[in-house]
């Protein structure tokens, strides 16, 4: 058998592991795999840096599947090359408590680097593990000591470019030439509604050219040799990201359906599967087949993988020895582990002199200091960072001339700059941040979600948190976004009320490793609580706790978060002096509140009190679990309009004496 | 005083209107008026169709400020060019109440085409227009009677074209070949961190040639005869959409600000504003100063709007009197009126012999028959259609070759989709539906909440609406996305049960005008609800009803949505064996039922009964406003996972049984 047949023995194994999977669970995506076998084969076979045998190892090249529905595929590679998921797994696609599921899941399966499936997201997350490549490169590479050195490789699909994230991450890849960026896209032509050309006849070649790309092809994507020197090609090229056109066609094999939408979305069916083993020669009766020439050779990934891993490891030794300084902060950098003492500047932060201060305001005061002793904090904003207050001072601005720098620019490209995050996240040595509006939430929402579901360590700042942030009117009012935060799983929402509640939300955004912190900052001045008559601000640790209360045995409870806590604060302060005994209630994050032990929120919500208001600047979706059915939610269920500030407050009825009154309201109707 | 002169004094004019304006309200954005005001003067006073008396006559050019925080400048305009708006309006920008709100807003200011500010989303919406445009005029063009002819402009920024959204729109617009888009391009090289090759250098020009653009320059967009000229060249070409790249100076004119990021987002401060007049020769002392001669010249506008409009009139008259039928049919798309009888064809649609059908199936169905009767109706999918079922059969696929289908293709850009949504709205003549799976909702919030806040007759159909999607796994599985829809002001969100539901779903969308309508429906099949042995389904216009009940004082509420209200009504059933009666509501839109009178809304969830259980496949945010402090609400707060949807619904509970469990419990607690 001479060393062509065996490679296309591989690919056809590849794509028959992938059919057959779909058909056996009768539900997938056999169209892709199918047409990018050729593709993937050659990249993994001649390409990749990596290690079966440790997924995680720090410089192995990244590889990303943006196209995340050919998964079926990529579930084949990681079996076929030794992998910790066997062809068992690959029978059981798409079942329940598999670890192969419709679409790549990190974290579930080994060697998935990241989720995919919502398409252009992949695209944007590999620009931010080249973001992060580099980044760590510059900061500790020395010369004859490359410690992180690898390229980050995805596959995308026609689907992938024309997303607007896919346009918005390759604008900034190209400004960053981020030369060590390789992507291979499957042109096949079609889309499910048809061929491309009813919507989609832009030049590709042409566009990301325009982005600064050095773009490969069209090449014949079906083609061994036209592919290797493609990516040959692609790593030549050091200043500019690659982008590797490769004609395909999807479902390649299949005499009925290949070069057609149906070989897209739904299985073959058993007898186009047999006519497609027929046309490509595939011999094999067994579903599921694996040639044994074809498992050792893709197997080989394991010896060589191990190879790569024990020359970089000795190189590491070296470095150590001679850098042990940069060798300690790398390996914290990649731990992502929080040094000894990396909070301590933050208790005297705020003293009880300041003055009235935004949140915003005190949040870049408390990343500065944290930054100046967490290195791998890195971040930027999608262009608003003298608003949204997010520059790290002193730590750099990140560019093609300075990899070294803290502090990203993402352009006015919210969804990028959310898909970017996760990369930086998923690559490991950042600890990353994000920042804008949080209006422009709704940007980059599908980011966030898949941050969530990955569980990554992403802090998301939004900042001009309400209608307080007055005239630029309803299209910049957040109203119904902090809801949407709190309805998403896995993602700690936290709107703190002053300074140093902000210390503490940005303590928990830190310190927590399995999911994404959302921080929500006001735009406006808030007065600092004064926490000598007040209790102290850790009680924000829980979710929501008892800020204040006249009496021992209140009649009525108000709650706020962020800007409105204020307002509950002096509400409460009005019922005093009007005989009434409330308990204030600050609750800046209702998901930690809600994974508090019973008997603690019950303390701080007792089931006997049901006299509750509740006052925030936003809809009030959801407040009903806090106030109860017979409680009243101050809130906002409009959009909102373009006056001052404080005008608005005193229109939309968020004021102080208006809550007083609805308690009053609430305690004489109750005593009825 | 020669012509350039008194240009050059409107130009100034409309600069200085703007800096007043945002000096007085000490808040807003200077810097882009006063380096766009050349080109909008140019556009405006040479161009641009339109008649200030009569904003909304149908043929006029539409004209959009997609980068909305040039408003100021857009109001000068207005009011000079004669509109219903007031120099005293100008002076009361950004204040409560006013018609000069932060950003431009559609319906509120006369002569607004459409609310913009976050960015990108003009640039798409005014691909919607010239959708429209093109739609009308194949349909009701005739040779010698051109009834819809104009062009459709914008001004974009740097930041519109970064978004996202913008190319995905750029890039349909390019394929479609909508010769009468052009947009001019305000290239000023500043964004708000600072000049844009931080994160923005690529070949702007070359990346519009890509899409299939026409580029006009770069031109010196501050030299009158420049732009004038570019814009000619924009109007001789008729086959692909024109991009006029203008350099301008942001914030021209001040000696301290301009070409400067200080420029753009706040008051210029009484000084600047001083030496800026006196840089620019502007003598007059008094802020808001209109010389006369630049007022009359500007207002020469009515009486050039006017005798177009009349021109245009007696074009309507002739084509009235040679095409009876066809104008009558115009007239009707335009007004957006439904036919008499348009809903005739749905009563039979459904007959209770049909087996199980999915809502997305039934939808399909309602919208051909709706179809058949409403002309205007319009629209298509993110390159889903055939899993949405949306095609309109016999009605054509829109594209350069066919302008006159109804089938849009958006391809795989839900932005852009939602955006151009708008657009096609906002022109008027067509009642627009987009679709999408439910997920994907998330790709296209931006546009959703700007049709929401505008007040647009937009139908938005998401399908497959939860985890019973099935294989494809968490990637693709709402959870979070109808308390997201459900947060949206004037939203109304419909997640029927069955196809009898669908039906009413539809009626509504159809019928409602004042905003948006979301339509959500399933993947899986359901079993028709028997009416003869249940409540009709006209009650789903109230949003909420009873469906069935097993005894006129039932002991338990049992709430269910879409196709979780199937498992509600079997719970309900297995209570009844249990000798607990329970009743069962269907609640497919909390908005229509929380607008019901509270009397209503009593008979269908009354006070007196509060052992109540919900069942939705999704997070359970916000249903305590249902089923109260001591009801139970079965959902699933979490992400998916992949599996078979039917083995998922058991594994998370979603089940009859478990809700008659639950049920039982509620009311055996109750009893303690």
């Amino acid at each position: 058998m001479t060393a062509t047949t065996l490679d296309e023995l591989c690919i056809n194994t590849l794509r028959f592991l992938a059919v057959d999977a779909v058909q056996k669970a009768n539900s997938g995506h056999p169209g892709a795999p199918m047409g990018m076998a050729v593709m993937a084969y050659v990249l993994w076979d001649r390409f990749l840096k990596h290690n079966p045998d440790d997924p995680v190892w720090s410089d192995r090249d990244r590889f990303i599947l943006s196209a995340g529905h050919a998964s079926a595929m990529l579930y084949a590679l990681l079996y076929l090359t030794g992998y910790d998921l066997s062809l068992e797994e690959i029978k059981r696609f798409r079942q329940w408590g598999s670890k192969t599921p419709g679409h790549p899941e990190y974290g579930l399966v080994p060697g998935v680097e990241v989720t995919t499936g919502p398409l252009g997201q992949g695209f944007a997350n590999g620009v931010g593990m080249a973001i992060a490549e580099r980044w760590l490169a510059e900061h500790y590479n020395r010369s004859g000591h490359e410690i992180t050195n690898h390229y980050t490789y995805a596959i995308v699909s026609d689907g992938d470019l024309m997303e607007g994230v896919s346009s918005e991450a390759a604008s900034l890849a190209g400004t960053l030439k981020l030369g060590k960026l390789i992507y291979l896209y499957d042109d096949n032509d079609i889309s499910i509604e048809g061929d491309t050309d009813i919507t989609f006849t832009e030049n590709v070649a042409q566009r990301f050219q325009a982005y600064g790309w050095h773009v490969v092809g069209p090449i014949d994507g079906m083609d061994i040799a036209s592919v290797d020197s493609a990516i040959r090609m692609a790593q030549a090229e050091n200043s500019r990201p690659s982008l590797i056109i490769c004609k395909t066609i999807i479902g390649y094999g299949s005499p009925n359906k290949a070069g057609t939408g149906s070989a897209h979305g739904e299985p073959l069916g058993e007898d186009e599967v047999r006519l497609a083993k027929e046309c490509l020669g595939w011999h094999y009766k067994e579903p599921f087949t694996v040639p044994r020439q074809v498992l050792a050779h893709f197997r080989q990934a394991r010896e060589c993988g191990q190879h790569y891993q024990e020359e970089w490891q000795a190189r590491l030794e070296a470095y150590r020895h001679a850098y042990p300084g940069e060798s300690r902060q790398l390996e914290e950098d990649l731990s992502g582990d929080l040094p000894q003492g990396w909070d301590s500047d933050l208790a005297g932060l705020f003293q009880s002199e300041e003055g009235p201060i935004t949140t915003r305001g005190a949040s870049g005061r408390v990343m500065n200091a944290i930054s100046s002793r967490v290195h791998a904090l890195v971040g930027g904003s999608a262009d608003l960072a003298p608003s949204t207050k997010t520059i790290l001072r002193d730590k750099g601005h990140y560019g093609f001339d300075n990899y070294r720098g803290h502090n990203l620019h993402f352009g006015v490209r919210e969804h990028a700059m959310g898909a970017i995050a996760s990369g930086l996240a998923l690559h490991r040595g950042i600890i990353p941040y994000t920042a804008t509006f949080l209006i422009f939430y709704d940007y980059m929402r599908p980011s966030v979600r898949l941050a969530a579901l990955m569980g990554l360590r992403v802090i998301y700042i939004f900042t001009h948190d309400s209608v307080g942030l007055g005239e630029d009117g309803p299209t910049h009012q957040p109203v119904e976004q902090l809801a949407g935060l709190r309805s998403v799983p896995n993602l700690v929402v936290l709107r703190p009320a002053d300074a140093t509640e902000t210390v503490e939300a940005w303590k928990i955004a830190l310190t927590r490793r399995q999911g994404p912190t959302a921080l929500v900052f006001t735009r406006q001045k808030l007065s600092l609580l004064d926490r000598t008559a007040l209790a102290p601000a850790s009680g924000v640790q829980r979710g929501g706790y008892i800020l204040w209360q006249a009496a021992a045995s209140p009649d009525v409870i108000l709650i706020g978060t962020g800007s409105e806590l204020h307002i509950a604060l002096e509400a409460g302060k009005l019922l005093k002096e009007r005989g009434i005994a409330a308990r204030v209630v600050s609750l800046p994050s209702w998901e930690l509140f809600d994974a508090q032990p019973k008997d603690y929120r019950n303390s701080v919500l007792p089931l006997g009190l049901q006299a509750r208001v509740s006052i925030e600047a936003a809809v009030t979706l959801g407040w009903e679990r806090y106030v109860g059915s017979e409680g009243i939610a101050i809130g906002l269920d409009r959009f909102g309009t373009s006056a001052p500030g404080k005008v608005l407050y005193e229109h939309f009825g968020l004021t102080a004496e208006r809550m007083a009154d609805e308690a009053m309201r609430l305690l004489q109707s109750r005593k009825q």
